[in-house]
């Protein structure tokens, strides 16, 4: 298996970061190939903007999804956009390795999806979900938090954390077409000691080896919505 | 009522930077005063790191939470930071402006979000939720996207909005204490003309000008939970 981890913390000696090195050591002793891409360390620039087009299809007003399709088609997107496909492209399982901030990824991440999860390549028109451009790939988080997880569930305080999650699951990782497999969550992290982070770590590990056999998380398929995207009726013989 | 607006657009044409436009116009003639923070043109940085703190609690190693903490009791947050909190600090109304990217918002307002939502101003500790440190405040989005209105909903292709968007509304704009104000939805901007696109602004400003008698969007009380943060037993006397 081709492995992409992209990871983004802002402490290099981080917990996360750990996180990250085990999976490494992880994957490729199981033999697996494994690619890092370290966003902080990268200096990655998370602003989608006019300048990621070395040539446009309309110079005069940006529609960034289209300018991201020309620039796919043409070979002109910006050589740090370019280089992210390439390793997106040669990968089977993309894992993400980073801190929740506000019940989402760090800025610098959200810039890597927005920049690199181009319009043409992973989705376009009626290509998405289970029709999206990167079906066949497998796509996972690694992720640490303060929260304890009696603070997420049906009837906790912050409800569901699946839920909460639902614009990367489903509405970023699975509409490109990847399955998405079992998250892990480091919780509680800034307030833990020692052995409580070395039980994660283990935990951690133990759950990268068995990711392969995993059930990916269930999400709507297109075969269940009409051609304008209305739900089929439900039941009933043909 | 002092309004602040947080925009973030990469085409300054964009309709979206219309309706932040219209937005400013329609508030200002109804007596409101009115700041703009368009992101985009500012450059503002989104990535949260050690360079945000110009003395740092601890050196040698990085709890971006702890030091948004110091920054702000010794007045050391890089002063792009302290510009946007002191902004934040004077609205009564905190008004995003923004298209929808992968179902949240693009990187550099995500980083606004990281960078200015400092821990110990806007929470920390139990202070969340309705308890959150900007509680009297009101919040809510003003934003475009692709998709119908019948792609969202219990039974649609994407579920229902406001789920999709809980991060956004409850995890992060109610986590400070703000009451959330009925979001505002551009629908299929990039893909309807002029008279609809006329349409959805004339709708827009009427919006705007009921937004004071609106009802918040309903989400969990802390009082609701005991201490440790577990659901209180319902119903049943004392």
């Amino acid at each position: 298996m081709n492995v992409l981890i992209v990871h983004a913390h802002p402490e290099p000696h981080s917990f996360t970061a750990a996180m990250k090195d085990a999976a490494v050591a992880t994957l490729s002793r199981a033999g697996h190939s494994v690619v890092v891409s370290d966003l902080y360390a990268q200096g990655f620039n998370p602003v989608a903007s006019a300048a990621d087009f070395r040539d446009r299809a309309d110079p005069d007003y940006l529609v960034y999804a289209l300018e991201q399709r020309h620039g796919y088609e043409t070979g002109t997107l910006a050589p740090d956009i370019a280089a992210e496909i390439d390793k997106l492209k040669a990968c089977d399982l993309l894992l993400l390795t980073f801190p929740l901030f506000w019940f989402s990824v760090p800025a610098i991440l959200k810039g890597w999806i927005d920049r690199v999860l181009i319009s043409g390549l992973t989705y376009g028109g009626k290509r998405f979900y289970d029709r999206g451009g990167l079906a066949g790939k497998n796509a996972t988080l690694g992720l640490t938090l303060g929260a304890r997880p009696h603070m997420f569930g049906a009837d906790a305080i912050h409800g569901e954390i699946e839920t909460m999650l639902r614009p990367l699951l489903r509405g970023t990782l699975y509409y490109t077409g990847m399955q998405v497999l079992p998250p892990f969550y480091g919780w509680h992290v800034p307030y833990v000691g020692h052995a409580a982070r070395s039980q994660i770590l283990e935990d951690w590990r133990r759950h990268l080896l068995h990711l392969e056999g995993a059930t990916p998380l269930a999400f709507p398929r297109l075969s269940d919505f009409d051609e304008r995207l209305y739900p089929k009726p439900r039941g009933g013989a043909g």
